[in-house]
């Protein structure tokens, strides 16, 4: 176990009708924000006009800025910091997945800073003081609802950057599971890869002795293998719904990996696909995994015998080798099972720019800590992924 | 699973030789401390030295309070609460386990309160602002350290109270697992049962599909019962040392209970044990828990079956009944393996007292919710414990 420290001042409201909280809970900070949002679908659903309604109710008035598209853009955070700015807003309330959060991160860190927001993201600056940033969570996946992070895509480059800080987590976080029963399959699967995904990059550490959080972590994957078959059949099952939402929050609340070296070189590595054919980021994600892992699983292979035996429950009997290879068959199953494509090829991408995006992945270094991969390590991982 | 809030503020600081942290953890928030703790260990083990000179080479002043006892009393706060306001003093550090913690959260919560502190336990009034609490804990146990609880003995009555408050979170903990080298057996013992004991008193819930609630509890509980058997033979063993103190904060941070309808009916029953006859809390614990099992456990069966096979490997195929007796079995034999008592009648406490204590601890209504228990249900488990 490595020296940690652990922080985590998000208020998190969960369960049944807590949309309508919205309002109390902004108002607490502000009683005038930015309303912030994606596409259609919160019209549809009815969540617009639950919030707006919580919002009147307290009193609080509003600015809109919808158009959040997956993998936010820089351009619409502009947008927003100018709009911000223009009405004297000092509060962000973000409806929606990850990407409207992040993009409501982005705004609240731009607005204070004189310089360019992007800075943050290219690692020239440190925020130093934030706006304050509200949530209503919509689509259980990202984990931004309560981290410390954002990512941000700049379409001119095009590069998908990512910052963190203790002045991005969100000051209140509200999650009703009812409000995942309208999302389409292909939403639901991709946020199931990714909730597993920010369980597997804390997960498989190089770090010997951290029993806690290996049981904390297998705890939170089995829950939502067990849960997500569930969702797909019944679409209105709150109780699966909840652990599903719950555990999408654990997963990235910076809980699971106290302790841990962590590894995270999945995520650089699908960064690089979701940037530069916009794929969204969890589907990116199922496609990566099985390859870093049938790249690098020989490296502590203890740990993929505990993931097949505690996750898949398969026999600790059986040579250590096949229990790795099929952890990560069962893995890549359950991507499946879900409607995920598994390779490059099934969404046609081609190998014609994976030495470009290992260079770009590795960033002048290497990648990860489970293993530490060179660009040309990485280069194998995509080709695996083909 | 039922709606809930999480909140949890306490930033963790945790590893090897973080208590050289304390100074410039506690510099953050004053200058001009009150230094809280208990008795001669500190001074004996060198951690009272490197506190002090943490502090002062970080600039803090400190004005001392010394003296705490195993379960605190208001005696020794209404003395601190005098020495701040006399001092001006704004915030408190606490060093030791959790009867200083306890006891510098009631002086946090008195300075700043024109009343009788014991109000608050009493629930005649609700804190509305309180001092900044730090820690450095030595003993793992109580989770007093991100807990927002408080619990203390007027010894005029005899009684224990507690109350909650947002308020009552620390600011910070500094969690060092070496400083758990030198605790003398009974505390090791005592604080493993109080850490158990947290985690089993949200883990027993009357609330249906709380799964990852479950699986983070069992996670826990398996990871504690693995590492105090090694701590034991091992007095120095870091590795074991830090999952068994991390498991301490975890059980009692908050988060592993969420979307559960939580017990609490065996804390209250001990408190009177504790309060009356001065033991100490965790090895109350070990004597109330497994006879409030025996006479709960076929409330809610599939909860205890579940706890048989998933924390202590007990065969699903056998009878449920068997398999919560067995469970029930495991655990006193856990307990009995740290040296602990497991009945009444090995520490000497008769059944004089047994009926008005089962009054006193129902204060006028029931107690827990996994079964609710009148005073004759809790003189029942009293016997049981005999």
């Amino acid at each position: 176990m490595i020296n940690f420290e652990s922080y985590n001042p998000t208020r998190i409201i969960f369960g049944s009708d807590t949309q309508h909280l919205v309002g109390e809970n902004t108002a607490v900070y502000s009683k005038k924000v930015l309303l912030h949002y994606g596409g259609k679908s919160i019209k549809a659903t009815g969540t617009y006009d639950a919030v707006v309604a919580s919002l009147h109710k307290a009193g609080v008035d509003f600015v809109e800025l919808g158009g959040v598209q997956p993998n936010p853009r820089l351009s619409l955070v502009q947008t927003g910091i100018a709009l911000c700015r223009a009405e004297n807003i000092n509060f962000i309330l973000a409806v929606g997945g990850g990407s409207v959060i992040d993009s409501a991160k982005a705004i609240a860190a731009g607005v204070p800073y004189e310089g360019n927001v992007w800075d943050f993201y290219l690692g020239k600056a440190t925020p130093k003081t934030m706006l304050g940033v509200g949530v209503l969570l919509t689509i259980p996946a990202a984990g931004s609802e309560s981290s410390d992070g954002t990512v941000l895509t700049d379409e001119q480059g095009p590069y998908k950057r990512s910052f963190g800080s203790g002045l991005c987590y969100p000051k209140f976080a509200i999650l009703n599971p009812e409000l995942c029963y309208t999302l389409p399959e292909n939403q639901i699967a991709a946020g199931g890869a990714d909730i597993l995904a920010h369980v597997m990059e804390r997960y498989f550490s190089p770090t010997p002795s951290t029993e806690l959080s290996d049981r904390l972590c297998e705890g939170t994957m089995k829950t939502l293998i067990n849960n997500m078959p569930v969702v797909f059949k019944d679409r209105e099952n709150y109780d699966a719904w909840a652990q599903v939402m719950w555990a999408g929050t654990v997963a990235h609340n910076g809980l699971l990996g106290k302790g841990n070296q962590e590894d995270w070189a999945s995520h650089e590595i699908e960064h690089e696909l979701s940037a530069l054919y916009d794929i969204a980021h969890g589907a990116g994600l199922a496609i990566v995994f099985p390859a870093w892992m049938k790249y690098t699983y020989k490296e502590h292979l203890e740990k993929f015998v505990r993931f097949g035996v505690e996750v898949f429950g398969i026999s600790g009997q059986l040579p250590h080798e096949t229990i790795a290879e099929l952890a990560i068959e069962h893995l890549t199953s359950f991507f499946k099972s879900m409607g995920l494509a598994v390779t490059l090829t099934e969404i046609g991408i081609d190998g014609s720019r994976f030495a470009d995006m290992s260079q770009t992945a590795c960033k002048g270094g290497t990648l990860g800590s489970f293993m530490k991969l060179t660009p040309a390590d990485v280069e194998m991982i995509y080709r695996l992924a083909q």
